[in-house]
């Protein structure tokens, strides 16, 4: 892509551009062997049409169909909600002999990264002690808990903001105006340096709202998720805190995890509170039990693993017009080359596969996991309409303000981030991925709700693409912000880890870019680097709730 | 009730009789004018057949159908999951004159309670300052907002676990051996010496899990939830966090909590992450106005008002087999006071009124409410079936050990909480509660969910019954939590706040109770005792979810 090009199209079938700027209305626009003048203004991340278009015609971006015309459209004149709405070829399964080309591996061939290693073969990329409620009763006890621990064995970052509001106090004690005020944020230690036990990255909380008054079907399928984290590579010791009259049982759960791994070793407390004398002394006894698991934990330490060993999650979110520019397939070419290092890479995300499906059908090794795909898809979108929603609606206001205003726009764009290598298996959520390779894990979009179900079937990083700027991260899995354009990335430094605004001003490639992510991954495995939604105990965490409350 | 009785009828119509003890098999029951020995043992709250019956006859308690025997069981055995299965009356709309009995109220007329009186003359119980976000990715600022001002201001619970931890800690570092430790965990100061704002109760924060990711109608059900939270008479301020892409744009929920009260006058401050140059900013900035805004709300004072000013909601939860005896009818009795006392009182828990429809809709003031009820019930009901489930898998594992083996028998136990008045209004979830007497509000049964929706429509105070014992709060309105029995009372003291085991032992009467626990009430509603879920800032909050995931 040459520097500072003002338009771009994606695919040589597309009858659509995209703006890379601003581009102001009489703009002459010189595409193939004509010229036309801008009929509007076209924001940057937007499209144009570059024909004429009658009522009902295709809308083609990425060389496929993502949406249809409402009226009439003439050339030069903005692509928006007014004018198309969503539509997307359907699809089937067919016999199609994929073939891809691997890319080049040679300079990571010998790389390793320090992980944990786990009696079962699994090498983690952090080392975890997990709390875990059986009921959201529970939640509070946790908190407490939490704070208790974070502050005193060095993984709170809280500290500079209480500094921060005990200094606000003090002016108001001395009868300072507050309005005027201008009090600086003292940067705290880093996190690392504090901790008592060097050896545990963090003491991680799975607070939900579940475990009792849902469906039977749904304190089954949160039995599962809860397991699956409990079995996460980078958990080595687990906490039970339960009420005792709710649903989920806690001794259900202990089987459950148990049943997840033969050579299931790690150490497991459990906490009842109805059996128990009183709140504090289930609290205390359970910061006290705890505390001499985590002196056992911390006498684990990093060893090397190969590439292979790696499980990465890819996911969009708070995306923009860029997303399928700039991250999206830099992140794309991570995951091939992870793909072709042996590694496991996990797409998710179901809603925003709409529009994507014959692509992902036609890459899936066989027709048993195609099939499947496609009545997980079929299963979920029948669910959506029959309470009057559909995968269509989608798309958010920041969305939709930044120009994907179809689902399929951004669905096309989102699959770039799962590169192009074929699909090995699909998986229905918490379903554990076992296979190298690519798989796809059945999700919703929502940011929290995908991660949570990414590391749950076994991710150990995660790189999230985000034109927009979202904070997210996870409580047991790594999550690498990665931008799609250097505005974001400078704004928001605090929550970004990676720029990819380079591949739109043409200074980078999509290849570069995406063997720098892979460096980045490795150092993150390995604990050199901390990413910042880590540094920030951005441990969100939404379990997907497919049933009605009781 | 005599003294010490071993079992008892709960309606003279019903054919089983609940045991009051642990009853041992062989024992002689004298029953009317016969005896008979059981052929079970029969566990204490659970209940035993007075009659042979055949396969598929009906179950009576309370005088009403609460099941059918699976197949013939003999007099003298127990009832059980195994013998009998749900069944309920079928209901309609007749139009009934219902007749009440207004108990008498002449100890309470003059009777106020001292309150915070907002500018739409609705009166507080507290006063709180609330921190809303627009959507899940603001919870993490939102917690460590939370911590930095409860530990500045005095809100905090959690020092004397720090402390404790601490203590550990230094142990570990002396080399001394944890598993033999023994620490006491030192008392702190009460909160409201602590409390910089004195007439500040506290800050509260309603982290949720939607705002994005979800359906359109999913974030205006939020919205409206959240608008009623902001609109609640104990609220006085609101901070608003809101990332920017989501589906619930800070505009929007600003404009629905305005809409909601033409003479809104609370101070509301909105933050925009992706507007804002960082996170760090972005807290800072938070606390920084809010801290002038509570300055500010210091200046309310509580001041004396009328008893009909209270909005109650009545709510069970973690129930046993003592519930529909003791503190049911006792918080029964005091909702019928607070009734004839000209204020409100709100029952919900749609599922649990499975069973109890008919007497519901018999008492209904009129038509429309009463066909609004009906259309509620049947509307939830086939959404539960459409996945699988129905309000007859309500009763929890906790329930059924304890002898509330079928929904119906929950049911007709629960609904004794509301005691006997008139329905005057029946609302959907997040309906403002206008109407002064008793209004049904469609909640989940789920304990959070139906608190969380109870201080939607407006309670100022819950009344929450409990056998097993559950710590359910709420973040605006003090919840009371009721135990039916003493042996919970005392083991669980620092959770429960009024023992009504008094009434299965025949020590005091139903309306001897009904009364102490609206004297209760009016403490609590004054300032002057403290509950014990608002003491441990037990802050639960989970909006209902009826959509699906996308
Ligand atoms: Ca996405
Ligand atoms: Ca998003
Ligand atoms: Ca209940
Ligand atoms: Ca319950
Ligand atoms: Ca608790």
């Amino acid at each position: 892509m040459e520097s500072q090009k003002k338009y771009i199209q994606l695919d040589e079938k597309d009858n659509v551009l995209v703006a890379l700027q601003d581009l102001q209305k009489g703009q002459p626009i010189h595409w193939k062997n004509e010229s036309f003048a801008l009929i509007d203004d076209i924001p940057a991340k937007h499209k144009f049409f570059i024909n004429d278009i009658d009522e009902d015609g295709d809308i083609i971006m990425y060389g496929v169909l993502v949406g249809k015309t409402q009226h009439k459209v003439l050339k030069g004149s903005w692509m928006n909600t007014e004018n198309v709405h969503h539509a997307a070829e359907p699809y089937y399964y067919r016999n199609v002999n994929y073939h891809w080309n691997k890319p080049d591996v040679s300079k990571f061939t010998d790389k390793t990264f320090n992980g944990f290693h786990r009696s079962n073969g699994d090498v983690g990329t952090a080392n975890y002690w997990l709390f875990i409620p059986t009921v959201f009763c529970e939640n509070r006890n946790l908190d407490i808990i939490k704070e208790s621990l974070y502050t005193n064995l060095g993984y709170s970052v809280t500290d500079k903001y209480k500094e921060y509001t005990a200094d606000i106090l003090e002016s108001y004690k001395n009868g300072e105006d507050i309005h005027s005020l201008s009090i600086s944020i003292n940067q705290p230690t880093p996190q690392k340096e504090k901790r008592v036990f060097k050896n545990i990255d963090g003491i991680k909380f799975l607070n939900h709202q579940g475990g009792c008054g849902g469906t039977r079907q749904d304190s089954e399928v949160l039995s599962n998720l809860l397991a699956a984290y409990a079995n996460h590579p980078n958990v080595g010791g687990i906490t039970i805190l339960s009420l005792g009259c709710q649903h989920l049982q806690s001794h259900d759960l202990v089987e459950n995890i148990k049943s997840k791994n033969q050579n299931f070793d790690k150490p497991i407390l459990v906490f009842e509170q109805q059996k128990t004398q009183s709140e504090e002394f289930l609290i205390a006894e359970a910061i006290r039990q705890t505390f001499i698991g985590l002196i056992e934990l911390n006498q684990t330490s990093r060893k090397p693993a190969p590439i292979s060993k790696l499980c990465v999650g890819v996911k969009c979110g708070g995306s923009d017009g860029f997303s399928g520019i700039s991250a999206n397939p830099a992140v794309g070419y991570t995951a091939d080359l992870l793909v072709a290092l042996g590694a496991k890479v996990l797409l998710a995300e179901f809603p925003e596969l709409c529009g994507a499906e014959q692509n992902m059908i036609d890459r899936c090794e066989n027709e048993t996991i195609a099939k499947k795909f496609i009545h997980l898809m079929q299963t979920y979108d029948a669910q959506a309409h029959a309470v009057g929603s559909g995968f269509f609606m989608n798309p958010s206001p920041g969305n939709i303000k930044d120009g994907l205003i179809t689902d399929a726009i951004k669905s096309t764009g989102a699959a770039k981030k799962a590169g192009t290598s074929p699909v090995v298996d699909v998986l229905d959520y918490t379903e554990p991925a076992t296979k190298p390779g690519l798989s796809l894990v059945c999700t919703p979009g929502n940011d929290v709700e995908a991660t949570t179900g990414k590391a749950a079937s076994g991710a150990t990083l995660i790189l999230f693409t985000t034109g927009l700027g979202t904070p997210t991260g996870n409580p047991v899995c790594p999550v690498i912000k990665v931008a799609t354009n250097t505005q974001l990335a400078t704004r928001m430094s605090d929550i970004i880890d990676i720029d990819t605004g380079t591949i739109i001003r043409g200074e980078k490639t999509i290849e570069e870019v995406g063997e720098e992510i892979l460096e980045f991954c490795i150092k993150v495995a390995s604990g050199e680097i901390t990413p910042k939604a880590v540094q920030l105990n951005q441990d969100d965490f939404i379990p997907w709730k497919r049933g009605v409350s009781l």
